[in-house]
C-alpha cells in the first residue's frame, strides 16, 4: 500500500513536472501559411516544408499574451529524508512537515532534495513556462553586427576549412532548395554540436593540465545552448517528418564523431570550419528574410519562446526572429574565427579572454 | 614589415591577455606549513602531500586584500575588419578608426570582433582577476545541507553502483592515505568529468529528438564547472608532481570513456554511481576537516580564488574552503541521486525540472 501511495504521488509530481516542461506548447502561437503548389502567389506553409506536423494542431492559433513578470522565490522543501545509515528510509509520499517550519505538506520524497522553486509570473499572472532560461537570462542579440563579413582564407588550414564547407553546401542546397524554414530547423541540430564538443574538450584539458580556461569553456557552451534555443524556436514553426528525424540522428552521429576528432587533432581547423559554417548560415538566413519580404513565406507571428528568449516585443513576427537568429550566427562566426586566429598564432585559447558577455 | 608589426602587436595583446588570465596567480595567497617528518606535532605541508611545488615559490606569502568591487562596463571595439568579399583584408596591427566613431585606436584586428571588456575593480582598486566567473556569479554554498545522508541501495543497479564505488575506494585510500589535500586536488580532476559528460549527452539528445531539456543540461554543466572550480582552488594549495600529472591524464582517459559508455547504456546507473562517489567525497572532506581541527594540517589562509568564488570573508581559512566544498559535494550527491530516482521511475529527466538555482 505504501508503495502504491509512493508511486502514485511520485507519478503525480512527475506529471506535474512534465506539465511544467510542456507548458511552452500551450503558449506557442503556432504559425502557418498555406501554399497551393499551383498558386505561387500564395505564401508557403512553413510546416509543409518538412511535411508532417507531428503532435500539434497547426491550424489553431494560440496567442500568448506576454507582459512583464513578477519574480518571487518559494523554496519547496521535500520531506527530509535523513537516511542515516542506521535509520529506516522514510516512506515516500507521506505527509511530512516542511522542515523550514512552513507547516505540513504532502511532498513525495525525491530522496530529500531541497528544490528551489522559483514562482515566476508575468504581469498577466501566467506562469513563466520555460525551464532552460529565466527572465533574467534573456538573450540580447546585437543587430548592429556586420553580417556581410567574410574571412579570406590565409593559409592551408583556412583553405581546407573553406573547401570542406563549400562542398557540404552542395548536397544541402540540393536537399532543402528554398525551404528555409525546414533548413533552419534541421541544420540547427548540427549547429548546436560544435560548441558543446569544443567546450567539453577545453574543460577536460583545463582539469587534466591544472590550467585556467580564460572563460572559453563558458563561451563555447553558451554558443551551443544558443544554437539549441534556435532549434527550440524553429521547432515551433516547423515539424520534421519521420525520415527527416532519422536523417538528423544519422547526421548527428557522423558530425559529432568527425568534429570531435577534428577538434582533438586541430582546434584551429575546427574553429575555422565553424566560422565558415556560420557564414553559410548567415547567407541562408538572409535568403530566408528575402523570401519573407517577397511574400513567398508568410511573416507569421513569432512563437512565445522566441519572444521570451530574445525579449522581443509582443507583436514580433517571423522576420524579427530570423533577424535575431542571424545576428547570433554572426557573433558565433566572429568568435570562432577569433579562436582560430589565436590558435594560428601558436597560442592557447586561454591566453586571450573569450568574448563572453554578449549573451 | 607589416607582418612584423602585426605579429608584434598581436603578441603584445596576447601577452596582455595572458597577463589577464594569469593575474589570479599574483593575487593568490600561497599557503604553506612545514612538517618535519620526525616531528609529528608540527602541521603538515599541504604542498608536500603531492611533492613538487611546480612553478611557484611557495615560501612567499602574497596576501591579497580583497574588498568590494566596483563594476563599470567598457566596450573595447577592435578595429573594424569589414572584409567584404571584394575588399582587401585589412592589415593587422595598423591604426584604425573605431567603427563606433570613437576615434582612432591602434588595435590588432582579431578579425574585427567586438569584445565586451568589463572593467571590474574592487574597492581597493585592484582589478577583478578571474575570467571564468564574475562577481555576480559567485557561488552560494548551502551550509545547512545534511552531509550525513546516505542512499540505501534499493535495486540491482543501486547495488552495482555502490559496489563499484566501494571497490574504487580501496586503491584510492592506499594511494593517498591521509594526504587529504593531495586527494582533493587529484580527485577533483575526476569529479569534474561526469557532469560534463551527462550534460553533453543530454544536449545531444535534446537536439536530435527535438525535445526540451527541463534544464537538466544546465544543472549538470553547472555541476561540472563547480567541480572544476574546486580544482582551481585546490591547485592554489597543492601542486602535483610530474608522475601525478601523468596519472591524472591516464585516469581521465579511462574514466571519461567508461563513464561516457555507462551514461549511454544506463543513465540511472551513471547518476547513482556519481551519487555514491559524492558520498565518498563528503566522507573524505569530513576527515580533512578533522585533521585540520586536530592540528595535523595547518589551517592556512584561504586562496583568493576561493574567497571570490564563494564570497567568503577576507580572513577565511582552509577550513572554510573545505566546508563549502563539502557542502557543494552534498548538493551534487542529492542532484545525482534525484536524477537516478527519476530514471528508476521509468521517466526522462526532463519530466521533472532540474534543481538549478542552487549555484
Amino acid at each position: 500500500m505504501k508503495q502504491l501511495v509512493a508511486r502514485t504521488a511520485l507519478r503525480a509530481l512527475l506529471v506535474r513536472g512534465r506539465v511544467n516542461s510542456n507548458m511552452f506548447t500551450r503558449c506557442v502561437s503556432t504559425a502557418y501559411v498555406v501554399k497551393h503548389e499551383k498558386e505561387a502567389e500564395k505564401p508557403m506553409l512553413v510546416h509543409d516544408c518538412c511535411g508532417g506536423f507531428g503532435d500539434f494542431n497547426i491550424r489553431s492559433e494560440h496567442v500568448s499574451l506576454l507582459g512583464r513578470f513578477n519574480l518571487g522565490w518559494r523554496r519547496m522543501c521535500s520531506a527530509s529524508a535523513t537516511e542515516k545509515k542506521d535509520e529506516k528510509p522514510p516512506t515516500m509520499g507521506t505527509v511530512k512537515k516542511d522542515h523550514n517550519g512552513g507547516g505540513s505538506v504532502a511532498v513525495p520524497s525525491y530522496w530529500g532534495i531541497e528544490t528551489a522553486k522559483m514562482k515566476i509570473a508575468r504581469k498577466d499572472g501566467s506562469k513563466w513556462p520555460w525551464n532552460s532560461f529565466m527572465p533574467w537570462e534573456t538573450h540580447q542579440a546585437d543587430l548592429s553586427i556586420d553580417v556581410k563579413k567574410h574571412h579570406v582564407p590565409k593559409n592551408i588550414a583556412d583553405k581546407v576549412a573553406y573547401v570542406i564547407v563549400k562542398l557540404l553546401r552542395i548536397p544541402t542546397d540540393m536537399f532543402f532548395q528554398r525551404r528555409y524554414g525546414c533548413r533552419a530547423m534541421m541544420l540547427e541540430t548540427v549547429a548546436a554540436v560544435p560548441g558543446m564538443v569544443g567546450g567539453m574538450l577545453l574543460h577536460l584539458k583545463s582539469i587534466r593540465r591544472f590550467e585556467h580556461s580564460g572563460s572559453w569553456i563558458k563561451a563555447l557552451l553558451e554558443e551551443a545552448e544558443n544554437e539549441r534555443m534556435h532549434l527550440m524556436t524553429m521547432m515551433e514553426l516547423v515539424r520534421p517528418k519521420w525520415h527527416e528525424r532519422l536523417l538528423v540522428i544519422l547526421v548527428q552521429g557522423v558530425f559529432f564523431s568527425s568534429f570531435f576528432a577534428c577538434y582533438v587533432a586541430s582546434p584551429r581547423l575546427a574553429h575555422r570550419i565553424v566560422g565558415y559554417l556560420e557564414e553559410e548560415a548567415i547567407h541562408s538566413y538572409t535568403e530566408f528574410l528575402k523570401d519573407i519580404d517577397d511574400g513567398k513565406i508568410e511573416n507569421v507571428k513569432a512563437p512565445a519562446i522566441a519572444i521570451d528568449y530574445w525579449g522581443l516585443p509582443e507583436d514580433a513576427t517571423l522576420k524579427d526572429v530570423v533577424t535575431v537568429i542571424r545576428a547570433d550566427e554572426a557573433h558565433h562566426r566572429d568568435v570562432n574565427h577569433f579562436a582560430s586566429d589565436i590558435r594560428n598564432q601558436g597560442k592557447e585559447l586561454r591566453e586571450a579572454a573569450a568574448p563572453i558577455g554578449y549573451h
